[in-house]
């Protein structure tokens, strides 16, 4: 081990290895704060030949590596865990190498944070159409290991949609260049699909392809108050075949969420006259230079709002979002909560949210369930808070984990996905193992074992390994 | 072998089995002619249950099983070459089980024809956006293992972009039922995505969900002529910025093809009254409801249309579009050629059109290349004739793999694909080992020995196996 870091620090120099605590610190630490975990030196290449030697050394010495971008992973998907184990950073590498309009594409290094991103294909007169509130941190690398999603989902789809070429160090310290970007290429099996998503225990990510989109033109935003969850659905189909794929955002807002932010967050006040039980915020992008999307009229004709305001400037719009945006602070605020980041088939969502509702209530006596979120997605946060006047922390330790397997397998029943945009990670692990099929979870481990047969990649990571018997 | 044909012929039954040599022969030779394979038998499973029986029974007798949809694929990517291999046909499983407007949803077996699925769609007020000549042939499960492409690509992606869901019998029987269709999931490796473009070499595919999108309004066609296929790339571009995702199709024709279509097919007609280098057939798509695109603006908006005329009426739009798929035909009627499915990187595609097609006539003396397709997929059909007065089939049978080596150097070294939309099946494996880079190959080697280490699932498909080092 000694000989392995004495190699690394001669080749990668003083910025690109360090071993001491204090410097480790931070990237030890997940970012929810949940787990602090152990590494025995975070190097951090400044290219793809050093994170390949990295990747090669560490595959000889049997070391675990652990990729890390901008250390946002929800689910503790990039904490090391290990005594032994490397932190490869990513961060030094943050070129964006080539912005192409004609191919609407852009190739960016892992550690590019999402708003450079953003910043560069703006630039180019183009646009990145995938944004989340971590985008000053957050990086390619880690967004298209995780497959993020975000608010704009709906029009473009989650990163993988978003992903053209895949540069990458495999487990064997080998380079697979997949960068080219085609927008047709039938080689067999999409290795570059098969990155997106893996959590780094495939490999080291070290640059994408990302797709670009025309720049926008105006937005419109709207805020619509409904009866019921079901008729938000419907006014979501309606939209869409009135105004083609121009809807970019359909999040659904509960009466309950939407008085958690009026209470908690100041500067704060409600869109429309009278309450309703449901709201919906919706932004519809209209092409540059063609004029705004008719949401008004678009609305009007379903008949189904109740009530519904059109923002006529910039900062109604922002006020509008803030709304939506703001809900997580306003519950961080008022009180713990069991978070779960759900998906179920999007028809089905409107029931789901109101019988899950039901079903956790009448289950655990006093708490109370705010879902809110992706609609158009079918991808809800449906987080449940504990009943009024227990000791939120004493509680959650008690009982958090009984109420999560609840949730889950309310949501496996439906069909559902216990992860829709945070991954597996280490904290999702042991209930993907308890509610995966087992085909799907033996062809994992097969994949996984084929690619990576010394398991240095992101050991503890998504893959559930110890449990499993083999696929043969 | 006799017991497991045995075996098979009591659970499937008459319908489900055959031996018989006459009821084989249609499904032994490729969709092109160029291959006649061999097999013990064909068996037609009528449900997923008797898939998953005939998998495992050859599993365990180590016998190959081939997987066949509408045997359309232009690569013999479905013929069996062995003896004692089963033909695995789908075309009793043709049921559209689940059509789901609310979720933009349909779930089809994989032996139901592309035509069904559209028919499925626009009955549910949807629109199901791929399609492709074979589609009274081509099957869902073929289109699915194929990542087939067509001329709809450009808005909304190919077969792997259109796939939500796949259900499939894996190489050792088991079922993977990954058909819920979530909009969002985030659990690990997308084994949908590597059964998609895997060309039954990883299991078979029994059904699918695939995406619709909204229903279509009208839809504007014009046929524009230009100087230069530079200036085709930078009107794509243009009207894409102007229009939105309008635009569904761009297809550029130059002159020499639109001279054949003329020359050889009844009924056609010069689109306009004088020549032009370049052609472009551009379709956009209004949403239902919405005023048709206006194209005609947006064209002359840009200043580099030589003319263009818009189509007046679905018949002369009909027209046009015959104009682009008479193309293939006129050249068969012309004579032999040898035909190309590249891509290389949109912007790459116009110089690359005339420096490839220089060296190959500098190279090859006396021949002619025409080249014309999806410019804004970078994907254009590359094809090559014989020198005039030779004898074709005496040339091609001399001179074909050199001039197809050659084509596909040239491809390589540009940073692109020897396949973009049909695969590589039997007749471009060897050319696929030849100029793949060795990470790709080693990585697709060990998923295929991890998944399937019989090796039972369409050998000789896709996979270079024989050549093979391993990967560790």
């Amino acid at each position: 081990m000694t000989d392995l870091l004495d190699r690394l620090a001669r080749r990668l120099g003083p910025r690109g290895f360090t071993a001491d605590r204090d410097a480790m610190a931070p990237w030890l630490v997940d970012w929810r704060g949940r787990m602090r975990g152990r590494a025995a030196a975070l190097v951090s290449p400044a290219d793809r030949d050093e994170v390949a030697f990295v990747v090669a050394a560490a595959a000889a010495a049997g070391v675990p590596v652990v990729p890390q971008g901008g250390n946002t992973s929800m689910v503790a998907g990039a904490t090391a865990d290990d005594p032994d184990a490397l932190i490869l950073s990513l961060r030094r590498m943050n070129a964006v190498r080539r912005v192409s309009p004609e191919d609407n594409m852009l190739v960016a290094e892992a550690g590019t944070i999402l708003h450079d991103v953003h910043v560069a294909a703006e630039a180019a007169g183009r646009r990145f159409p995938l944004s989340l509130a971590a985008k000053g941190s957050a990086t390619v690398g880690g967004l298209v290991s995780t497959n993020a999603g975000g608010t704009q989902v709906l029009r473009f789809g989650p990163m993988r949609a978003l992903v053209l070429g895949i540069e990458a160090v495999l487990p064997d310290g080998g380079l697979f260049e997949g960068l080219s970007a085609l927008r047709k290429d039938n080689r067999g099996y999409d290795l570059r699909q098969l990155l997106a998503g893996a959590e780094g225990t495939l490999g080291v990510i070290t640059a994408a392809a990302l797709r670009l989109v025309p720049a926008a033109g105006s937005r419109t935003v709207a805020w619509v108050g409904l009866a019921t969850a079901q008729d938000a659905l419907v006014l979501l189909r309606q939209l869409e075949g009135a105004t083609g794929d121009a809807i970019e955002s359909f999040e659904i807002v509960p009466a309950d969420a939407l008085e958690l932010v009026l209470r908690h967050i100041p500067g704060t006040r409600a869109p429309l006259a009278r309450g309703h039980r449901w709201h919906v915020l919706i932004e519809a992008v209209a092409p540059k230079g063609a004029p705004p999307v008719p949401l008004d009229e678009a609305i009007l004709a379903t008949g189904l709002a109740e009530d519904a305001v059109i923002a006529t400037s910039e900062a109604q719009a922002d006020a509008l979002w803030r709304l939506r945006e703001s809900i997580s602070e306003a519950e961080r605020i008022d009180g713990m909560a069991a978070k779960h980041d759900i998906a179920v088939p999007v028809s089905a969502m409107p029931g789901f949210m109101a019988e899950a509702r039901a079903a956790v209530e009448a289950r655990f006596a006093g708490v109370r369930v705010i879902a809110f979120g992706h609609l158009g997605d079918g991808n809800v946060h449906f987080n449940v808070r504990a009943p009024a006047g227990a000791d939120d922390r004493a509680w959650f330790a008690q009982q958090g984990a009984v109420v999560s397997a609840f949730v889950h397998d309310l949501v496996t029943a439906a069909g559902g996905t216990l992860s829709a945009e945070h991954g597996i990670g280490r904290l999702k692990r042991a209930e993907f193992a308890r509610l995966a099929d087992p085909a799907r979870l033996a062809a994992m481990r097969a994949i996984k074992n084929a690619l990576d047969p010394g398991g240095i990649m992101n050991p503890g990571v998504l893959v559930p390994l110890a449990e499993a018997p083999s696929l043969s």
